[in-house]
């Protein structure tokens, strides 16, 4: 006899996903997967002949490696976001600086505003700390800022953005945008986390995608980056930045969670960065990443154009796609795999109930552009086929 | 001017430590620490000529390194814990699997059943979680297990023990002990976490240490341990068990928590497994620890042994030490860093309030005899001065 578990409430926020052990049979190597957000494999550094120092064994600071903290304040230098090293938390990827934010801010009940579509791993995370979500607008398009002062103004506990190259929609806010995005929470004295994953992962290079947050002069914020992008995700590192007053809650709430980063790889990353080969290496994913963002492009204009409607992303992983004829794509996703491709539906990326709104996701840099071309014709069929239960 | 912060509830329960920041100046060379609870740092293996696979630096599966997990399997096999590989999840160290369970299993104001005193770092993270404690009994000495059943009768959410070389005790239950509150847990049918580090720096070897665990029948149980005490820290690699019903819940926390661990960590820790190094390893940290453990009790019973009492530990890492006059023993931490050592006020580990019990606990894995001899004369010194106020 086994007794019934009494779960915390949260956890019911925490549904069991059908997609999720779906996804995993996309793991087989007879399936050319779109749907994670994953580097290309054969363009991650290697680490041989790297030789970790002894003392990083040991228990470090929860804080970070002091080195790789300074390394950060010069990379956000550049990106026209001042702040001290005391300011920087090591954090164990941009997934943990969610959950640290979660927990920082969010009580039961509490609302969050967020583009919509939204990225899914925050939104389950919200959802575990029991918040609720109010919309400012689509990420696929300008924003209405009549829509986004409306959500301010009713004061949510805080905004979350991914303001470059947004996933799901890889959409990137003007210089305008986020300056009156900046004004506007300032006004209101909203705090901002802003998300930024993708930004090095820039086709067009025709902006400087400011961030929000050096733009703030009275909202408190916080501001996230990763090295999974553009180094290695399996390392698992990354940083949150935050106004001062924040830092030493976001200090203790890392040592709670975890004590601190794994030392290994902080040691990694930063040897590699003072290497001075990150630059050379970010230019090459540019390159090859953009070369396969435009086969998808070709392919979907050939296979899918008459069935969906799209923009090329000017940055980071994803097209985001619409289907002329909303269906729920969730219902595409067994026949896709037995067809030997993946994809993401869309419907797990708005914060509001599972519409029959025909978007899905396809992610471009994790296929070379042969696989690309393979993996679409596949997946047109499968459209054609239409929808079934799952 | 600066908006007035909205942080969320819980925030209140993880309150700035003024023992966090004095023992930050532990750090300094100069001063000899009894303070953590950080293995010698020169009898840490090295990772040196290794080189970690290629396909590490990919992103990997939220449940950890197959490989891994069957090899957690098989250790927790030669505990007498029975489990299958998909109950193992690979953590980032024991610190992740207390927030796991705590997000897992508590609401606001819900109980959960300790030992008292206990990890100062799981009350930490209860008390975030917004938890009530209630008093098993003491962990210095045998469970009264009429309080036990006084206790799990009033139906807590879940039971945290440290059976073995418990911190900061040191004490660790008998085989009689072990059964009997197995048999009270599964009559109350109360959740157990049980949390063991330390297991392996067994200094007496005289008994086998069956899990609680194993031994339940009824209630749902959680059992983690690390390789943080007996390979390398600053990797953080843990792993947390447990019964069926918890564990897709527990993937998707901890999904949302990280995505998953590090693998470069996890691929060392497989190989240095694999390689046969580790009971050598582990034989080795005995001796040497059981050495520093020997000249500790030594060094206390020619400088503490007209003021203080403590048992001599069968494992782990602490003395645990009261003081006969007891005072606020956070009252000595100034002078005592002062005079080039540290250790750790007894207060934190107490769930219920600061009260004066003169308690303190003192680490001897991380120090030499030498400096154990000279630590110890240090501190006498400082006790002997008397309390000042911080």
């Amino acid at each position: 006899m086994s007794s019934p578990i009494r779960f915390a409430h949260r956890m019911t926020g925490l549904k069991s996903s059908p997609i999720r052990e779906i996804l995993a049979a996309a793991q087989q190597s007879s399936v050319i997967s779109f749907a994670g957000g994953l580097p290309a494999t054969e363009l991650l550094p290697t680490m041989e002949g790297w030789v970790p120092p002894a003392t990083a064994g040991q228990y470090g600071p929860s804080e970070g490696e002091p080195e790789l903290r300074q390394q950060v304040v010069e990379i956000l230098q550049k990106r026209g976001l001042t702040v001290t090293s005391d300011q920087v938390l090591i954090t164990a990827g941009s997934q943990q600086g969610i959950d640290l934010t979660a927990k920082l801010l969010l009580d039961p009940g509490d609302t969050v505003a967020l583009e919509s579509p939204s990225y899914l791993a925050a939104l389950q995370v919200f959802s575990l700390f029991q918040a609720n979500f109010s919309d400012l607008g689509s990420s696929a398009e300008q924003l209405n800022f009549a829509q986004v002062e409306r959500v301010l103004q009713a004061n949510p506990k805080f905004s979350y953005l991914v303001p470059t190259f947004q996933n799901p929609t890889g959409y990137a806010y003007s210089a305008d945008e986020r300056s009156q995005m900046a004004n506007m929470l300032d006004k209101y004295q909203i705090p901002l986390l802003e998300d930024e994953p993708y930004r090095e992962l820039d086709y067009a290079s025709d902006t400087a995608h400011v961030p929000i947050a050096a733009q703030l002069r009275q909202a408190p914020w916080l501001y996230q980056g990763t090295f999974s992008k553009v180094l290695l995700p399996g390392l698992r590192i990354g940083y949150i930045t935050a106004s001062q007053e924040f830092m030493p809650s976001l200090i203790r709430l890392k040592q709670a969670a975890d004590l601190h980063t794994q030392r290994m790889g902080q040691h990694w990353v930063s040897q590699w960065l003072s290497s001075g080969k990150q630059p050379a290496h970010v230019d090459n994913l540019v390159v090859q990443y953009r070369q396969r963002r435009n086969a998808m492009q070709i392919e979907l204009e050939r296979h899918f154009g008459a069935i969906a409607s799209w923009r090329e992303p000017k940055g980071g992983l994803f097209f985001w796609l619409k289907l002329h004829e909303p269906q729920d794509t969730r219902l595409f996703l067994k026949a896709a795999l037995e067809a030997g491709v993946a994809f993401m539906p869309g419907e797990p990326f708005f914060g509001h109930g599972d519409e029959k709104m025909g978007y899905f996701r396809l992610n471009f840099s994790h296929s070379d552009p042969a696989q690309i071309a393979t993996g679409l014709a596949r997946l047109k069929k499968v459209f054609e086929q239409g929808p079934r239960s799952i």
